[in-house]
Order: structure tokens, then C-alpha cells, then sequence
């Protein structure tokens, strides 16, 4: 059975990727997906499990220790992660994964797993626009607000250790959504993805 | 302006590409189309100056010597080629061109323009359907139908050098299409081709 493939779906606070991959989730039902883990304390309407694994730093730093994070990152006091064992399950079960991860985090997938990572920037279509959307959240002083927009712009410089980046306009996470989709589907026929059918066919095989 | 790409779609003979690239030109009538020209007499059903310009051998030389070919080659006893005017105009219009050539002549064009050009090869689902495409043109004799398998598989061979691999399943043309619709789109959001994007914005030109 052919592996699945990583697409790291990542981006600066306030790029949308939450609602994007929220959408994504529905378009393709059949895609895996890793619930990160994190030590932050949930947000209202956030689920244990569904959105992160909400653990201690106890438990983080012990999953760590055992080699058993894929990637991780600590962001703004709180430590977010991806566990490896969900990973690996799934992508052995021949499907894709979708992580939606911070910035760092992706690069640290992509430098791991150069052909089996593909990763998506995320970007607001301008610094503007940016801020408002990090302000209209509501849920954070204004100093974390100035942190994150000052970070936002110097991981956005980190954007030529992506493969794709993707403007995700104000109002139009169906047809952002609809940009990453079609990007999954094109890395399937890249030629050192379909290498083993071109070499089947070129020997005979099936003649 | 941001300037064209140029999406070469290729493969050997009887790969169904002719079928294709029409689906695509239904699909997407802003994208820019280079007629090619050969020196093949035209079959049943073709046009002048639509399936191809069909000039002369001396006049094919002629242009030839002149610099005004893009890529060309010499396929069973007659000249194919894209002449150089018609796409350098249509990529300065900021327009994609969607180039349906020979195998040979995709190579030359990736060696010559790697950065713009992305090269997609079909392939029939396997050898023996290969063989009743060819067959079931009922236009070649049957040596020319077995000097074209045996180069067919070679040209498999040679897939490597392509960007992208495209399975044109029987009956799936639009399938197919919408495949490499797909691959178009995505290339489009590809870090290199977003750079200018991404650096204005880091840049806080919008700020």
C-alpha cells in the first residue's frame, strides 16, 4: 500500500488556518487528521481531544523525553505538539494527514520528513487585516496581541522554507480550502510520487 | 505583470492528449494556447492554424534556422515544432500557455525554461489499452502503430524529467482535465511564485 503524505497546513497567528482546516475537514472526510497536543488551557467551545489534546507540562515534557513528539513548539508561555504515534498511524494506513501546526513547528516536520512533508503558508492578505483579525478574537490582551503580530511578520519571512503559500481572503475560507484541496491532489502526481506505477508500466508489467 | 507559465502536456503517442488538452481549452478558455506546427499533411476533421499550422518543410526550416522555434522534432518522417513568436507573446500578457507537444520537444522546453515551465506527462492506463488507442485510430499502418509502441514505452522511460505524472484512464477525459486544472492551479501558489507576494508583505508595504 502506498504511505500517505503530511500536509502541514501552518501560518502566523491570525492567518485563518483554524477555520481553513476546519473546512477541509468536511470537503475531505476521508483525510487523516492529528489532533496536536498542547498545555494551554482550552478556549471556550474548545473540546479535549477534538481540537488539541489539552495536557500538563508534566505530561508534555515526559512524551518528549520518550522521543514520541514529531514536532513542537512553545508559543506565547504554552508548549503545542504533535504526537508520533498518531501520525504514523495514520500515514501506514495509506492515508493522508492534515497537521495544522505553527510555523516552527512545520519547518521542524519538513526538515524531518523532506519528501513525505509538504507544507502551506497561510497568510492574511495584509498586515491590516492581520491585526483585526487578532484583535476581533477577543480573547487576548493587547500586549499578546502585539507579541503575536510582531512574530506574525518574522515567521512570514519563513515563507521560502514552505512549498506553497496560499492569501487566505477575508470571507473566503470555502474557496481557500478549495486552493489547499487541489494542492493535496496535485502532490499525488508528482513523479516521484507515481515513480513505482511509471516503472510497472515502462517493464511491462501488466502487458 | 506577473508573467505566464507554460504547462507542457505531453506523452507518448496515443496517451489521449489531443482529447485532453481540448477538455482543458473548454475548461479554461482564458488560459493561452500555442498552436504548434508541423509538416505532417493534415488528417480528416483538422484545421489550419487550430490543430496545427501546417506549413512546409522548407518554410519549417526556414523558421527553424531563423531562431523561431521554440522546441521542435522530426517524428515519424515529419517535423513538429512551437513556434517561439506565438508563446513569448501570449506569457507576456500574463497569460499561461498550455502547450500539447511531443515528448522529445517537452524535454528541450523544461531545459530551456525550467523555472516557467511545468511539464506534464499522460500515460494510458497500461500498455495494451496503449495499443487499441493506436489501433482503434485506424490511420496508421501497422508498422508505423508498432514503431510507435515500442517508442512510447521508451518515452515512458523518460517521465523522470517530468513534473508530473497523469493517468488518462479510458472514458475519464474530464476526470483527467480536471486533474491537471488542478495541477495548473496549484503551481500557481507555489513559493517561488508567490515570493513577490510574501516579500511585500514582510516588507510592510501594505502596512
Amino acid at each position: 500500500m502506498e504511505k500517505g503524505l503530511i500536509f502541514v497546513i501552518s501560518g502566523p497567528a491570525g492567518c485563518g488556518k483554524g477555520t481553513v482546516v476546519g473546512k477541509l475537514r468536511e470537503m475531505m472526510p476521508n483525510i487523516g487528521f492529528s489532533v496536536s497536543a498542547t498545555t494551554r488551557p482550552p478556549r471556550p467551545g474548545e473540546i479535549d481531544g477534538v481540537n488539541y489534546h489539552f495536557i500538563t507540562r508534566g505530561k508534555f515534557t515526559e512524551l518528549l523525553e520518550a522521543g514520541e513528539v514529531l514536532e513542537h513548539t512553545e508559543y506565547c508561555g504554552n508548549m503545542y505538539g504533535t504526537l508520533k504515534s498518531e501520525a504514523v498511524r495514520t500515514l501506514n494506513e495509506g492515508r493522508d494527514i492534515i497537521l495544522e501546526i505553527e510555523v516552527e513547528g512545520a519547518l521542524q516536520i519538513k526538515s524531518m520528513m523532506p519528501d513525505d512533508a509538504v507544507a502551506v503558508m497561510l497568510i492574511a492578505p495584509d498586515p491590516e487585516e492581520l491585526e483585526r483579525r487578532l484583535r476581533g478574537r477577543g480573547t487576548e490582551s493587547d500586549e499578546v496581541i502585539k507579541r503575536r503580530l510582531k512574530r506574525s511578520v518574522e515567521e512570514i519571512g519563513l515563507a521560502e522554507n514552505y512549498d506553497y503559500v496560499v492569501i487566505n481572503e477575508t470571507g473566503k475560507t470555502d474557496e481557500c480550502a478549495a486552493k489547499i484541496q487541489g494542492i493535496i491532489n496535485a502532490e499525488h502526481l508528482r513523479y516521484q510520487r507515481m515513480k513505482d506505477t511509471v516503472n510497472g508500466y515502462a517493464a511491462g508489467q501488466k502487458i
